[in-house]
């Protein structure tokens, strides 16, 4: 474990450590919030998913979470949205390959050796983070676009693993729109019971020995809200199965940071609650 | 008049707009938060002058202003640091030339042509504000390093145009440090009276008409502080002239967005009640 950066931020630190992955096959990193209230006891832990062609830096330097995180005694992970390095394929685009993980373990060449996110966010990340820094077991997990699908797919495929889930603009229904058919295809072939287990629709429709309730955050003039988002498959999925879901159309708001910025506060707020009790 | 960037935050307008400067010569962009009071009315105007090697981007996307700056009902304005463009001359290294206008206007060459950032800030950004978004005349000005150099010196030389002035890590004393002695020396020649115009430390010694307050924040572990900082200098010289200062040195805070923007909230709200008043 390396640590990269190290800031003081709202009375606590905001740092960045690399540490030799063994799900990815190469060093990753990650961004971590530390608040002041970890200098005291162990706190709950917030997981946060970030975008294509995002890094650790957008989330740390642009969402102003560590505000929220200060005041609720919550510590905030985000890792790097993809493995990096020597070795690591890429492909055309910026939505396959580097940047574009999107939170599955892949199974096609050239992809399968480094290519599995899903295994690093849900299993190896959380190990660290519990071994390494003065965090406990009580985990939230949420995201952004891609990272939004990564945060209702892997709260919905581990029962009992987090507490809350949340997600801004996320990608609900990957098999069905453009996004998510190219890298389910590259990554997991055309094996469509995988597709399913990666595509919050299907996990929702399916048999859940739980039923986490979802917050989801959408501006309505998010560009690309009509052809790769689709919220409304998932309020009418969730509907059908009676999944609680608070779907809120955010008016006027667009995909970027701006947007996460200014609803950080809720969705940290309801994490919060939910982790404290 | 060109917008550049749109986006709904806080309830606001992030925008960023692009214009074809008089003072400078080429075309100038600058972002503006407009609050959600703004589509009411007229608002107050807070400047926002950046610090070495940075655009209007980074404020904005960094600062976590817009939360504040709409809970207070005041715009924002944050332009960029210097000249760029066609025919802008550039120097060696990253504290001089472009990113580094250092907010005074060039008397030598090759800078004299285009590097104005004083009068665009003081004169010609103000009047484009007022006249063209629901801004009144109540202003105030802050910035960071560079740009807390910039609001110091601006504010202290045009005593009644600003209500408030604050700074996070400013360059106090340009005539004795390092980065402003090598700008001045290019941009100013060997005209000592003209570095001194442009002294926060000078100024402070100087006959004012006005002492308007100054509240400065300082991070202790500021890898800047010993040897282009150096803020003793100016609580020395408010303690000499009786200018009120509140200089606050904040322990293990850095120079980074992080240190801004953890006392961000604090500064807008300042400035706000001055222009409320």
């Amino acid at each position: 474990m390396k640590k990269i950066e190290d800031h003081a931020c709202f009375g606590g630190r905001q740092q960045v450590w690399q540490h030799d992955s063994t799900s990815l096959g190469v060093p990753a990193r990650f961004g971590i919030y530390l608040p002041p209230q970890a200098a005291e006891g162990r706190c709950p832990v917030l997981y946060w998913l970030s975008g294509l062609t995002c890094t650790e830096q957008n989330f740390i330097s642009k969402a102003g979470a560590q505000q929220f995180a200060a005041e609720h005694g919550v510590i905030i992970v985000a890792p790097d949205t993809s493995p990096r390095g020597e070795g690591v394929a890429d492909g055309e685009g910026y939505d396959i390959g580097l940047g574009a993980g999107f939170y599955v373990n892949a199974t096609q060449a050239p992809w399968a050796p480094h290519y599995r996110m899903y295994d690093y966010v849900a299993t190896e990340l959380p190990a660290i983070i519990e071994a390494q820094f003065p965090a406990d077991e009580r985990r939230g997990i949420f995201g952004h676009s891609m990272g939004g699908h990564g945060a209702l797919t892997i709260a919905l495929r581990n029962p009992g693993r987090y507490r809350s889930v949340s997600a801004f603009a996320p990608i609900v229904a990957p098999s069905q729109v453009p996004w998510g058919r190219k890298v389910f295809a590259a990554y997991l072939g055309e094996d469509r019971e995988a597709w399913a287990r990666h595509d919050a629709i299907a996990l929702v429709a399916g048999d859940l020995s739980e039923r986490l309730p979802l917050l989801i955050d959408q501006g309505d003039a998010d560009e690309f809200l009509a052809e790769q988002l689709r919220p409304e498959l998932l309020r009418d999925a969730a509907e059908a199965a009676g999944h609680p879901l608070t779907l809120r159309l955010q008016p006027g708001y667009d995909h970027s940071y701006y947007f996460i910025a200014s609803f950080m506060g809720e969705h940290v707020a309801w994490h919060a609650k939910a982790l404290r009790d």
